[in-house]
């Protein structure tokens, strides 16, 4: 389509490289942009660059930060002897909004993924190890996806942690029915492996 | 949800003040942008500004351009004599890229909307009422969507244009059944609408 202006055509190029994001919803957030105050555009644009340029990872968890070191990672009152490994920031929000994890995290800022030509030199996963080998670490938890790609990163992981000198305990989140989740809709899979992981009904009260 | 940056909770914040884009959707955004190269959020950051800054609206017809008149109400070889009433510069666009419409245009910038407190004077009436009294326009045609913010504004801008010393014809698009759609799957209104205002076969076979 041909718009009428080239910096409209300008705009729209650029937001439509956004992921899910195509030019007919490109203009319309560009013409909604037009009827707001012109202070709203300057503090978008201003938020993005400021975000792209002035954002830092922690040094140790890799996790995004303003500082050079997280404040997960600065807590003294968390236990850093436990390492939950997750995929990206999202992984570490959603973790944190339970309030039950107590540890520490590393982000790998991705999965290992032979489609998408993503290997494991583009993830933290060098520094994860470098991280095992020099810390005091007794647990490492692997919360990742149960996806083809998160099953890959998942045994890349447990070989190379294995290797270590003094290798710590490598243990993955409980696959199991949700909670609220009917049993007959769940997949087989799910279901044999909620059965192959029961939990003795004493302990399932307690975290009630 | 609590983020780990302030940069990141910026950037969400303004993203997410954006139509039909939430927090959630807007921290995937972020993310993504986190992931290519800077340049694609320093061009994007400064095609938001440079669009919301720098856009002009046409001094005749409103709609939005890179000068002060469009490329449309500056091509000598359309009908300056048809003026088409639209709501926005997408509806110019669709109008245009049918190929079919050699006049020039009108853009309301809006639809009279009592509910949204968008009254005659927050839209280009006057503007246009002025334009129909000073140049020699045979026809208005007016192409607004079929809803009721279009059929009030339809109205207000009817009892205006006929108050004129030397008004214009007055036109609205053709409403029906569209192209290929089915006959029984048709609203009552519209077929209803469409027999009323059925036009002789031999023409619409020429229109073909």
């Amino acid at each position: 389509m041909e718009y009428p202006s080239k910096l409209l055509t300008q705009v729209i190029d650029e937001i439509a490289k956004l992921p899910g994001i195509g030019k007919r919803t490109a203009l319309r957030l560009a013409l909604h942009l037009l009827k707001q105050p012109v202070e709203q555009s300057e503090n978008l644009s201003q938020a993005i660059l400021q975000f792209r340029t002035g954002i830092k990872h922690c040094r140790v968890c890799h996790n995004i930060s303003d500082t050079e070191v997280c404040d997960i990672c600065t807590d003294r009152s968390r236990n850093h002897n436990l390492v939950c490994v997750v995929e990206d920031v999202r992984d570490v929000m959603a973790i944190e909004s339970t309030g039950e994890y107590r540890g520490v995290y590393h982000v790998l800022g991705g999965l290992i993924s032979p489609i998408d030509g993503v290997g494991p030199s583009d993830l933290s996963i060098a520094a994860l190890i470098n991280r095992l080998a020099e810390e005091p670490v007794e647990e490492v938890v692997l919360a990742l996806s149960a996806t083809v790609d998160g099953d890959t990163t998942n045994f890349y992981l447990y070989r190379k942690i294995t290797t270590l000198a003094l290798p710590p305990k490598v243990s993955t989140i409980a696959r199991g029915i949700g909670i609220g989740e009917e049993l007959e809709y769940a997949d087989e899979v799910t279901l044999a492996r909620s059965i192959l992981n029961r939990v003795p009904f004493e302990k399932s009260i307690k975290q009630q």
